[in-house]
């Protein structure tokens, strides 16, 4: 049974399928073959399915499974630009430039053996080192690895002392640009690298399409993390993700935006951090008024009152943040 | 009677008054006189106190109650310098340089006539507009004044259908500099003009004590914000604010600090904004291996899956953001 | 006859042809087809060289000529993602990942019937204005088209009174990423569009090879450019610029760097702009230390007192300055 | 005898004084006393003169002379806020809020025994570094202490084989702001610790005035620096620098403007740098249009083609730009 906020979502009531499931297809490692380290429109695609059709796809973490042992040094096994492989991609048939994909995530759960979980440090990498952007004299830290137990009921085991919860999202996705083919770590107008927990079960995300058929790509799920995963590395791990897409014809805009049952989100990357908290709260504004009838002054200032901002990440090329409102103050 | 996690708050277990009460004043506009725009040690103290003492405090609002009527344009009211009145200078007998002064936020309500609250768009100032720093050629949006009815029960009145929670905070408070004296409009190591929401009622604010008796400034309340505080004017009001101050001897560290029931939080702010958050979840990485057991780089680690980042403002000279971790994730 | 700084250049000294000529080629626009608008390995060489060959290329202005009148609109004209056109790829012989593509700019003409020059304001874009990243809500300016007549020998002329002198440089170079497709409206690692206007006449670029052959791209060219470009525009035109390549094999580095008669330069692209100067300046630290024999941190406080640092964009993806030390300082 | 350009500057046309010389003083250390750390309008005093006054003041260096020794170690001896030593205040018969402050630098002569000048790393202070607002978890770089031999003729010995011209400028100058007392390690819009090169012998600076007598504090000499002074110590040393102070009654803007024999410069300060660009050019295209007959967007266009930026530091609490144009393209 469908919970009654998605009967009344977007995707329900704009989208070609209006959100029902009409076919169903896996992407497993062996089906998807080559994993994918840019977001681009030069790879074949590896399904091509119809909207309404509802995908479950064998993601890999984000180092590739490469990461086996905690010690190991992740700058000597992790080689740019051969980083976050990504499944896809997906042709949905249909989908032309000005259209809207939308992909409701319906569950992520752990694969693999244990421990299935990593995080690290990695040397120039993280938000509170010297990077390769913001580049320093200064020597880096220790590499460090961490394993974890990971389980979708019993959480994610830290040490003897914290476990965490579970709450799974999806770190990268996206559409394909145009012609531009984009590494797999950086986070744009049409997806990518976002690294915002807002893009988990039960949410649906909007995504321009650029290409004929959209081509989307996705990988890199994260068991859970922090606003802006600081050192670079949530806890990554492979997954099953099932989703379910969608196309909304005519719908365009620059920037993707999501909705869940509580609120509507417009996610900007940029930098510095408040160019991303520009776009974001500007592509808001303008939703409220192309579609909620607000004036856009009015929207700006209601927003001041009543915004909320995720910072997704503030370690990738972009940073990403989220802007968000309240359903309930929007209708 | 006090809540059980204050008398577990740092606040109770190091100050010198314990956290109780030992005495009560208030400062009404009679007794403050003269309103101040500058955090400095220049001002004669209008309160000594011991620590312990509870203080009420009447606020103005930032724009000193002068815009009164919805067709008042702000840029030909508002003159810099002289923005943001703050009450104050409070002097705390025992504070010297190198002290902590814990500000126990008790309750806030609204003052004065209705409508109590004010919010405005002002000429080159707000998030999504070019302003003095961020310098643009375009022409400013049009001004606008909003004047609303706020109860601290029924909540902010922002039109016929929606009504939004009162949920007061101080904008701005903080200690003086040693030798400087910065404008209130500032948000900076010592406190200052943060916005930063969770500065509400039954939390605890840790300033670092610069100038002899600390000198605490406050005012500048708000009855409710979003993130970011968008278009530079919150839910503008006067206030009585109680507060009760305490002092803790030899605790130095350099941001403000926060701890209500539910987490501690360190507080940053710098432009671009990756710099505060920098900041800020930098000193919460320190805090958490000074007193909390941490290493550094595992406390690092934890905050990548577990901290929380919030954005207090991304208008003012400095923009604002808290960096926090639940306290259970601390034992 | 070779000029002396030439002979002593690193292009003579470590490169496979020694900087000699050693075949001439061209690409006209009737060769060249169709042009690029991103610097990715996706395309098909238009032409193959050994070191040391001469190419005279027919590059387009940035709008590929499709601003004709001062009476044009820019923003119905020009279409993302199909601006700043560009020609190549050239391939290179020999040339892999790990080696150094050197190329000399011989000379740069202007091309075609006058106004061969073209500047403008387009809405959304430029320094002093709100734009895609640095999203803001108020008016864009209006858009001004100004077509100027640009001569080699009196010029650039501005108006009846202001006569600029003819400073020509490419706007546009580099090699192709390993796998990515990059919009050459952007700067990086691998060169584009850095809008430098030391990448003129009678210096040498020297651009690290990521793809095989290298896969040069060239294109907007400016007569002169003030430091930042500042409205987007510089005195764009299209030309016939003659370069010289050659090979520097085993010569790895992250960012392009230049020599010309008088100093060497190191060029970082980034947002905000601090991180482009501190790419820049930490590369020179680098190259100062690897071939200079300087300790890395004398060098620092040695360009502390005597580097320079130019602007060369403030309006692009990301913002490019060139830092520089004089060579006499060198030896 | 005056030099040309002096008898036109903006100074000789509109000054009280036409840049006249009308009386001489000068501030000794004896006479100065205690030199002063912040910029403000707290302090009394030092001299009161006449527009016209020339002024010869002995400057100390930023460290007020107590790094002695390349053994010691600056962290240990450099305390906040107690550095960079200014003179002053200079009160200046008839400022007042509104009005322009020219002072036009004559001279600046190293003073006192040899070596005269000294550099540093500082921990945690610098352009390539972690540094207090630019927050990091990595260990900070060495301090090293150089002292150097300076002469006015011979220049700067930086080593055996490497000397620099000796290229002096006031570091950090301006007016007292109307309330505030800002640490001198800060530049804003009073001018301040800007580290702007271009403020040399045979410059004249225009600040603005917002306190009675405008309160003029200078300090900070450097004998050479490269741009954006990367690791945040020029040649430091003592000077006795002449200057001439002047008086134009209701010239009003809001940034240091400066004007030597070729052209005129606005200087602007914040981060990230690209807003101290946007303010320098903004306050250009003003000046262009209030005082040159510019229309505005033509000035934007024409600095677009012919502007020049100067980064004068990139280490300071906000970092200072200055933008120029040529004089002759004034006219």
């Amino acid at each position: 049974m469908t919970t009654s906020w998605l009967e009344n979502s977007i995707m329900a009531r704009k989208a070609i399928a209006r959100g029902k499931q009409t076919s169903v297809h896996s992407i497993t490692e062996g089906s998807q073959g080559k994993y994918h380290y840019v977001y681009g429109p030069y790879a074949a695609p590896v399904l091509t399915v119809d909207p309404g059709a509802e995908i479950s796809v064998e993601t890999h973490d984000a180092m590739e499974g490469r990461i086996k042992s905690e010690s190991d040094r992740p700058s000597e096994i992790l080689k740019l630009p051969f980083l976050n492989p990504q499944n896809g991609p997906i042709y949905v048939n249909g989908a032309v430039k000005g259209d809207c994909l939308a992909v409701h995530i319906k569950k992520i759960v752990p694969r693999g053996p244990q421990p299935v979980g990593t995080t690290c440090l990695m040397k120039e990498f993280g938000g509170l080192v010297g990077t390769g952007d913001t580049a320093m004299l200064n020597e880096p830290l220790p590499e460090i690895v961490k394993k974890l137990h990971v389980d979708a009921v019993e959480g994610v085991k830290w040490n003897d002392k914290i476990t965490l919860p579970y709450e799974p999202f999806i770190g990268t996705i996206g559409t394909s640009p145009e012609i531009e083919a984009i590494s797999s770590l950086h986070p744009d107008y049409y997806g990518g690298n976002m690294d915002l927990p807002d893009v988990n079960q039960d949410s649906i995300i909007y995504l321009p399409v650029h290409a004929p058929g959209a081509l989307l790509y996705l990988g890199d799920c994260h068991a859970t993390q922090g606003d802006g995963e600081l050192c670079g590395f949530a806890i990554e791990h492979p997954t099953v993700t099932t989703i379910q897409v969608d196309l909304i014809k005519g719908w365009t805009f620059r920037w993707p935006r999501l909705e869940n049952e509580r609120q509507i989100m417009t996610i900007g990357s940029g930098r510095p951090m408040e160019d991303a908290a520009r776009i974001a709260y500007r592509e808001l504004v303008r939703w409220m008024a192309s579609e909620y009838g607000f004036d856009e002054l009015d929207a700006y200032m209601l927003l001041t009152q009543a915004g909320r901002l995720r910072v997704g990440n503030m370690v990738d090329p972009k940073y990403t943040l989220g802007a968000s409102i309240s359903k309930h103050l929007l209708t």
